[in-house]
């Protein structure tokens, strides 16, 4: 328990510091540095950058991977299917903003059967919303859109969100939620005119 | 003539290690390595690290700016305009993806006085977008949303671009172009169900 409670202490130094200066610019004494230890006691509780970044990552991932999961679920409409796998892409987001930057933008970083890994997790993840997206222009209910084109269109500006959100704002994450699901919701929805 | 052709290569070989490996962990040595020339007499051509970076960011800004405001001039209707800003956009990025990527994920690492310079030019180019948007939910035109928000959600999507268009990929820069529009002019158009 205690050192579960070390090792995540470790990792949210790692990815505050993989957040501002990314994974490459960060040593494992800046990480020791930021708890106020020594880098070889630092290696008593994790055996590399990179393993550090994994657990992150694969945090990350696995959080995408059940909100998706329960999202898809909501309904049989492709609409409520896309928006609510939006509103369950912005709450992971902004649950831990700095978690989610260091999985969007540093895990290239990662070995390589790791990234491969996380590659096709990736893949399975975003095939939700390519599969929502195809379904809906299959039953008419969306504009003729290229749907791998189109996910990556809706999933780049969800993952854009670390770039400029900032906890306690203007925006609730509920509001933010919100707006996305309609903008994406819409961006494949033919107009009325 | 000479000196530019010279200046213009160390911009291409550190635009290049920027956009891999990131402004931070890139040296000058690496990019008079890149040159296969020594250090020192990069320095003959350019005086730091941050002035290839301002040279490439101030370039590519340029860029932007001269496309959108062509964009603005095309028409009176805010769904043209939007469409228009956005077609300009994607010309920008995959005119050079590299040199768009640097511009788009390395520009705070510039000093103080040139970040807020860049800072304000990005800013006078996203109330472009925000202004289009206004525009449109004022005529009716458009749905009801935050031309914040909605302007963030688009320019997030096509600063996402670099991290997976290749040129000469399935997708032209015209495809790409079109669809984005399509996209963009959607999320923002009430449906007609």
């Amino acid at each position: 328990m205690v050192e579960t409670t070390r090792r995540r202490a470790i990792e949210d130094a790692a990815s505050d510091l993989f957040r501002r200066n990314g994974y490459a610019a960060t040593s494992v004494r800046d990480i020791a540095r930021a708890l106020d230890i020594r880098g070889p006691s630092l290696y008593a509780h994790v055996a590399s950058k990179e393993d550090v970044l994994w657990a992150i990552v694969d945090r990350v991932a696995s959080r995408f991977e059940a909100a998706a999961e329960s999202a898809t679920l909501v309904a049989p409409d492709p609409g409520d299917i896309l928006g609510a796998l939006v509103r369950a892409h912005v709450a992971v987001v902004t649950d831990d903003v700095g978690e989610a930057s260091v999985f969007i933008h540093e895990w290239r970083h990662l070995s390589d059967d790791r990234r491969q890994t996380i590659l096709e997790r990736r893949d399975a993840y975003e095939a939700r919303f390519r599969r929502a997206i195809a379904a809906g222009i299959a039953e008419g209910a969306f504009a003729m859109a290229d749907p791998s084109l189109a996910a990556t269109f809706l999933l780049t500006a969800l993952n854009g969100i670390p770039t400029w959100y900032r906890p306690g704002g203007p925006t609730s994450p509920a509001q933010l939620a919100d707006l996305y699901a309609d903008l994406a919701v819409r961006s494949l929805t033919e107009a009325s005119r």
